[in-house]
C-alpha cells in the first residue's frame, strides 16, 4: 500500500540553474550568471563525497553551499559583497510550472515531503519561498549523511514509520532512483530534460522499469488517482 | 527579529482528550470515553520521564502511546480488538477551532512548525488530519529526548539554523514556557481552559511575563502582524 511520496528537489522539483543565474546576475555584474550557476553547482558533488567517503563529519547542504561559492569566486577573481546572502540563492528557487499543482493533487491521498541534500532549515525556506506543500521535511539532516547513501533513504522510511515499499522516491535523475532502488523503496522518474539547459545530455529518458514513469508532476498524479 | 514560531500540540492546537474520547467510544462500549481519555493521558508524563532521566533509550510516542493503552486496557480488564488502530488515536484529534486559520495568519510571515514530544510521524499525519499547515516538523524525534528537557528546544532552533531569540515558542502550559525560556526562546502564552474539560484547574492563565500572551491563535496573530 503506497503512502507516502518523497521527492528529490534540485532538478526534480525546481529549477535552480535559472533561479540562481537570475540571483548571480543581480549581485555580480560583468560574471556569466549561467555559467556561474554551473560552477557553482559542479563543486556539489565533490563537497559532498569528502562526506559520503568519511574523510569529514556531516556538514549541512547550506554550509557547502557558502564553502563552493568562496571557491567558484576565488577561481574567477570575483568580489562579492554580501557572500552570505548570494550564498542562500537556493532558498530562492523556482518550481516547475507543474510541481506546486501536481504537489497539491497528490498530497490528497499521500504524505508529501522532500527527500533531498538540502537540511531540514533549506527545505523549509525553500518550501515557503516555492509554495511547495510539503507535509514534513526528511532527508540528508535525518541520516547525517548525502544521498545516494543508503541511509538518506532508509532514515527518511523510519521517520515515518512505514516499510520501504509504502514509500516512492520520485527524482528526474536515475543514479537516485537507482540508490533508492536498492533501499527497498518504489521508485518514480519525472524526466526534467532542461534541468541543465537546452544541451542537456543526461537524465532525458528512463534507464530502467521504474514503477511509474511521468513527464511531468501532473502526470504522475494522475497514474496515482 | 522573529522568525520562527514552534508550537506545543497536545493541548495547546488540538483538543485531544474529547477527540481521543470519542474514538475510544467507537470502539470500547461499556468504557467512560472521557476518564479512559483521562486515565491514558495520565501515563504520558511517567512513560516519557523514564526516558528523560536515563533509565531508558529513547522511544517515540507512537510506541509510548501503544504500550500506555495497554497498561490502561490491562487496569480496567478491558479487551480492544484492534490495539494498534485505537493507540493511533493521537493522529486524529480536532484542532481547536480557531488553531489553522490562526496558524494560516501566522504562516505569512513566520516558519511555523510543531515542537511536540510527538514524533515525525505522528505529527506528520496528525498534521494532515487537521489541517495544520506546517513548514517542517520539529520536536522529540530530532533530539531522541523529550521536553521540557532543553536538548528538544536547542535541537528544534538549531535545525532551523536559527538563533534560539529568534524563536518563539508558543504552549498552552506554563512548564512548557518556562524550559523553552530556560534555553533561550521567546515564549507565547494561550490559555486553553478546557484541554482537560470543564473542571480544568491547571494553566488557567500566564504564571509569568511571557513575551505574548494571547487567547487565542488568532489573538496571537493580530499582535505578531
Amino acid at each position: 500500500m503506497r503512502q507516502a511520496l518523497i521527492f528529490d528537489v534540485f532538478g526534480t522539483c525546481v529549477d535552480w540553474r535559472s533561479s540562481v543565474a537570475r540571483q548571480v546576475a543581480d549581485v555580480l555584474p560583468g560574471v556569466d550568471p549561467l555559467s556561474f550557476a554551473d560552477a557553482w553547482r559542479a563543486e556539489y558533488q565533490p563537497a559532498m563525497e569528502r562526506i559520503r567517503a568519511g574523510n569529514r563529519g556531516y556538514v549541512p547542504l547550506d554550509d557547502l553551499h557558502f564553502e563552493n561559492l568562496q571557491v567558484v569566486l576565488d577561481r574567477l577573481g570575483v568580489v562579492c559583497s554580501d557572500l552570505e546572502q548570494l550564498s542562500r540563492a537556493w532558498e530562492r528557487l523556482a518550481p516547475w510550472p507543474d510541481t506546486v499543482p501536481g504537489l497539491l493533487a497528490l498530497k490528497k491521498s499521500h504524505i508529501v515531503a522532500p527527500c533531498s541534500n538540502g537540511s531540514i532549515a533549506l527545505m523549509t525556506r525553500l518550501g515557503k519561498y516555492s509554495g511547495m506543500p510539503w507535509d514534513c521535511i526528511l532527508g540528508a539532516d535525518l541520516a547525517r549523511d548525502y544521498k545516494p547513501k543508503a541511509e538518506v533513504y532508509r532514515a527518511s522510511v523510519a521517520a515515518l514509520r512505514l516499510q520501504p515499499s509504502e514509500v516512492v522516491m520520485v527524482a528526474a535523475h536515475n543514479d537516485d532512483l537507482f540508490a533508492a532502488r536498492a533501499a527497498g523503496l518504489k521508485t518514480a522518474f519525472v524526466a526534467r530534460p532542461t534541468e541543465h539547459g537546452p544541451g542537456q545530455m543526461t537524465d532525458l529518458a528512463p534507464e530502467s522499469d521504474w514503477d511509474w514513469i511521468a513527464t511531468d508532476f501532473l502526470h504522475l498524479a494522475e497514474q496515482m488517482a
